[in-house]
């Protein structure tokens, strides 16, 4: 289905290093064998990896030497400048050149997405990128964004997010009309500042392949209200945290209240099936990664740093962006937008 | 302890009506028996709901009548003008004349700010009125404000937030040196926009009785990190709603999980006194309303609008906060920090 497709990977990003790349590309290479994988880092590190590995390890992967890497605390506009011979900018590289369709990184989110507007420019039409995310709601899954990317938005900007939600949510989500609500204090029409208040003038009248339902407030993100949730980076970032943060200090909660007394213990192994699935349900590595739309190329930034499964599922994403041609709708749909000083 | 402390309660407020706040005095009266109340709205409904009730009821609660109420649904600034003769402005008023020392409503949140600051005005040196909302943590409780007073916010009123953050925690959380903390993207000092960063450099002058520990970020608040997280009223909107979504959802996924086999459910019933354990845990009844700080007098919106339990613990922390003498410390801390202006 996926034709051609090759995916770039940043195999020294994060945290824990090329070995847990090569564990997520075991899971990739047979979900996706007709994908090709370029594998930017260190070769003499990554060939030792690679060198136990069989099967399509020897067909679909090559590996391209990148003599240094992008550190996790370093500073964006360091890294743009300084670390043109890291994995990372090869790996964005291997997009802009075309061979590649799509990297995914487990590195510093920043100097990412500092190297992705560098290297790759905007989708037409577009005047800012953004960091969506994908949480899990009682219907499904709602697309967030922007997650931090902007710490100030006009309203132009947020009618930006929602295009390139909508665009990810029909591409990716399989959803041919997304639901798309802006974030304010109030569903009514008169709630919140200028930014808010013009962006939803502008999705009003816009012709555009989606629903948009207006104001909705926090807690409708979680009761599925909406297939897509836009707000600014400053409140999406600080909302984004904080409900991981609530998601573990529930996982906290429940653990020692199970461990109180030996009735409840008991009771906790004979549930531990579904304890297990609840689990599974709140992990965040399930999410696909943070997807940094709006940028002329698929960029993805894994979550799971730590963790194979999270840079397999971040894979995963990148393909379907890729299948599903996300930016090819957001650069159709931006252009059909009028913009609110020539609304009537 | 409380010497000769009143509370005035506006009975007619929230969706359930007077009957859960006759319910609430019944626990209050007993944990507070040297507290008086006055309550303001249908005379004869009260006196009704009151005959059947005995004990303190007959000494320490008096009934005044409002002929109307102020309406969920009512645009605060209607209100405002055309509800002068309502159970809420009654109430506001016993405070503003000085009979007595704080108000509980479980009404209209937006009419219930605009009348407190229309009667009462605001404490010395404080530009805008904040409201508060207690979170539980890791370690304990943070006080986070803004939750949606105020919609846009400079430097100087994210200062004034914290003042009364800190405030508050030494008053009514018992903290002696309260840790406060500035919402943000990051927590190097470069982050964010400029209220943040000149909130910051206010608050780094500050000679106040608090540890201010910077920037914070989001899940920084559930690990309780800091006892006071601060930030605009926008954010923090959002962001508590969508915390009180996650919550709600992850006990929806914990139900539907239990219910997957008979294994789960025999341990659910096993784990049964764990779970409701988990469940008072995370009720937010239990955070005694959403306070309104700044105003010059207490006012405390009760979240239990439809329930006794919480506006009794609504009227428990409207009690601490007059004990505490809230007010007097937010004014002479917010005299003492020095302008961004003037810092050297």
């Amino acid at each position: 289905m996926a034709g051609e497709l090759t995916v770039s990977i940043d195999a020294m990003g994060g945290d824990a290093g090329p070995s847990i790349v090569i564990s997520a590309l075991v899971r990739s290479l047979q979900r996706h064998p007709e994908v090709k994988f370029i594998l930017h880092g260190d070769e003499t590190v990554l060939h030792e990896l690679i060198a136990k590995r069989k099967g399509r390890f020897s067909t679909n992967v090559s590996v391209r030497h990148a003599p240094t890497r992008v550190a996790m605390d370093e500073k964006p506009s360091y890294a743009l400048r300084r670390r043109r011979d890291s994995s990372m900018w090869h790996a964005i590289e291997s997009v802009k050149t075309g061979e590649a369709e799509a990297v995914v990184s487990a590195g510093n989110t920043g100097a990412l997405m500092a190297m992705g507007m560098y290297n790759l420019g905007l989708v037409d039409g577009i005047s800012r990128p953004a960091i969506a995310s994908v949480w899990p709601t009682q219907r499904g899954q709602t697309v967030v964004l922007d997650c931090g990317a902007n710490i100030e938005c006009d309203a132009e900007q947020l009618v930006d997010f929602a295009v390139m939600g909508e665009a990810f949510a029909r591409a990716v989500l399989g959803l041919p009309r997304p639901k798309v609500g802006l974030l304010n204090v109030g569903s009514e029409d008169m709630k919140g500042h200028d930014a808010v208040r013009g962006a939803a003038a502008i999705l009003r009248e816009a012709k555009l392949p989606m629903e948009f339902v207006g104001f909705i407030e926090g807690n409708h993100i979680a009761e599925g209200v909406v297939d897509v949730a836009v707000t600014d980076g400053f409140t999406g970032n600080v909302t984004l945290k904080t409900v991981e943060g609530t998601a573990k200090l529930i996982s906290f909660y429940l653990r020692s209240a199970l461990k109180r007394s030996f009735l409840s213990r008991l009771g906790a192994v004979l549930a531990s099936g579904a304890l297990l699935a609840l689990k599974r349900k709140l992990d965040p590595r399930a999410a696909g990664g943070g997807l940094m739309l709006g940028l002329n190329g698929i960029v993805v930034k894994s979550h799971g740093g730590s963790d194979a499964l999270g840079f397999a599922y971040a894979i995963d994403t990148a393909i379907d962006m890729a299948v599903g041609g996300v930016n090819k709708s957001i650069a159709a749909d931006r252009a059909g937008v009028v913009p609110e000083a020539a609304l009537p």
